[in-house]
């Protein structure tokens, strides 16, 4: 007897990607694939002394760190008091509280092509219909959007603005002010996805979008998982007046609050003097990765792909030269224990589509990085029908 | 501006109930409201050696903790292999995955009158329209249930058979077996919804109803708060091999996975020799305010209201032999600093609903229970307009 499944259930994408990620974690296997921060430089989790954490806490959030975001986001320029900041079960569970509050069927949605694809995913599963806005160097083109907004009307827009997923662009202050201008002129919700933030290897043009609007509501989701410890499963979101109150009561519905060792851990550990330090030990980690994978690809993709180092975030994007299966690609690099993520999931709408991948640099040990970057060029140049360069 | 939110935004139910139940946490409120369990009787969190649990973990949770559970389950006659369960973030997540599955706007589901309020706001959100069933001394009527699944078509059939809330009702093996019967001829799925399993003060029918299913579908939901620490939110569900994977599809888009630190503690404690004798206190403990409530009730509410004392739970429910505004009654008695919930909430379909309170006594502190109880007697009884009885 098969159950009779709502609507929603018929549109859960299919697992395949999901399905190479669990082949790329097996032993031995080089992984460039998923965006796992690296464990060897994660702060050690001592809980000792926060006992008072077993009860069932305030959906909202633990006080004491909802008031630390909120000063750290008044720092950023985005006008938030504690009263405004919900802590959420990591800010995965921020896209889906956003879609729950915003998407019904056929609800259109603006968003970067290419963009992270566990938003298209949550959001396509109430029904959202996507438009792509294409990446330049600086970020969208702000009359793109202009125009986008007057013909779809969307919903909301949902931008990662800085060290963007997949493809590492970092908005210029101007496109950035530009961008909200637009939004405050059309009234439309920026719901700005920020996770990358604390992982700048250069400087760079960080101020959050939402510091700029003027008027239009606004949820800004931010990430303890990069700099800290994803296991935790700690996030937050902030999110202007009009929005809070609906997208709390959505998180109690969902699993009540998020859990407390890990809230009142990172309370501690936010505050402490250790926190400076390891961030900065991480970020000067990844950049000597991100510098190594670059002299990998400088040395093995010349002729294959076009690429930029990414000034902060975890990810190199490679938009290959010649058309390629990527998925096929993939399935050869793993016969030689190797992985990537094919770029075609990350792209919301057809049309805006082409050939790429995405490389992770902060996963690998440091010693696999050459060998399996010489292996995927080789691999890509062939399919590709290109010359991989080989100056070694 | 105002954002235009969803259709399911609009049925967000009102807060007043959260609001009221922030009100009774202020101190010196003697709070017979929520469904705090004893936070003195929770065992200590020790992490000490849980190191590996900083990385990103799977979606459908710690493999050794989904095989304590799967063994659990088949002690308790379920069919199920540490494949089919998915550990949530609190067993109120699995309600939420359920609602996300099944629930289209305008979709029937059946349960009982009166049930647990956030199972029916939760699903609320996606748009359920209830059908309640009443309650008596043994479940609901398995032939009510039959002409119920004929005249709704329901998409599914939620039940809280084994200490049930708001009612404390503990269907008898007939009953539970008579359920089966008619949703196997049906097709109709069942989630079971058993979080107060443990708490069992005397015998008590408590075979769950998935396993006597031989066909229907199924989503069993379960839970660690009532007897180890409802600050982890650590739950889980098993489900029969159909609805298993839209289930985990769902979940990794909510939230990617359940906080690790808290897997790997429930793996250790329930592993260990201290857990049986941890459970053994924390019943023993509830057992014994579960009578000192009854001797109070005995006291203070004779002509007032009837009720049995609950063989398991939480609850004492309570329903009243005259009208009574219960919420009028509830803003009054908190003047006196005693809390309790109305009855209204939990009965999700107006036509079943009869005036009633329930009364947790998990929580208060005993020596504050007489006193509480006292002063609920006497507003109730005037509200009432009967005559509280006074033998003291």
């Amino acid at each position: 007897m098969k159950p009779q499944l709502s609507r929603r259930a018929a549109r859960l994408t299919s697992s395949l990607i999901r399905d190479i990620l669990q082949v790329t974690q097996r032993p031995g296997v080089i992984s460039f694939a998923g965006g796992l921060p690296a464990e060897e430089l994660m702060p050690d989790l001592d809980f000792t002394g926060l006992d008072d954490c077993r009860q069932y806490g305030p959906s909202e959030g633990e006080p004491a760190l909802r008031s630390l975001i909120a000063q750290n986001l008044s720092t950023l320029g985005i006008a938030c008091d504690a009263e405004h900041v919900l802590v959420t079960s990591g800010s995965q569970q921020g896209i889906d509280l956003v879609g729950k509050l915003f998407i019904d069927e056929g609800s259109p949605v603006l968003l970067e092509a290419p963009t992270y694809l566990a938003t298209i995913q949550a959001l396509a599963v109430y029904g959202a219909e996507f438009q792509g806005l294409s990446l330049t160097e600086d970020g969208i083109d702000p009359d793109a959007l202009r125009r986008a907004i007057v013909d779809r009307r969307p919903a909301f827009v949902y931008l990662i603005p800085t060290f963007q997923n997949p493809s590492g662009c970092c908005y210029s202050d101007e496109v950035r002010r530009a961008v909200a201008e637009v939004l405050d002129e059309a009234g439309v919700p920026l719901i700005e996805d920020d996770p990358y933030r604390d992982l700048a290897y250069e400087p760079a043009d960080r101020t959050p979008i939402c510091a700029y609007l003027q008027r239009a509501a606004w949820v800004y989701l931010g990430s303890f998982s990069k700099i800290t410890a994803p296991g935790l499963r700690i996030g937050y979101l902030a999110a202007s007046h009009s929005l809070f109150p609906g997208l709390v009561r959505l998180k109690q519905s969902s699993d009540l609050h998020s859990n407390r060792p890990g809230q009142l851990w990172l309370t501690q550990f936010l505050r402490s003097d250790k926190f400076d330090a390891h961030a900065a030990r991480m970020v000067g980690v990844y950049r000597d990765r991100r510098d190594a994978m670059q002299a990998a690809l400088l040395r093995h993709f010349a002729g294959i792909a076009q690429w930029r180092a990414p000034a902060g975030g975890l990810f190199f994007w490679l938009r290959l030269n010649a058309d390629c299966d990527t998925l096929a690609a993939l399935h050869e690099a793993l016969t030689r224990d190797v992985a990537f993520m094919p770029g075609e999931p990350f792209f919301p709408a057809g049309n805006l589509r082409y050939p790429a991948v995405r490389l992770n640099f902060s996963h690998a040990a440091p010693e696999q990085m050459l060998e399996g970057i010489a292996v995927l060029g080789e691999l890509l140049g062939n399919l590709a029908g290109g010359t991989p360069s080989r100056r070694s």
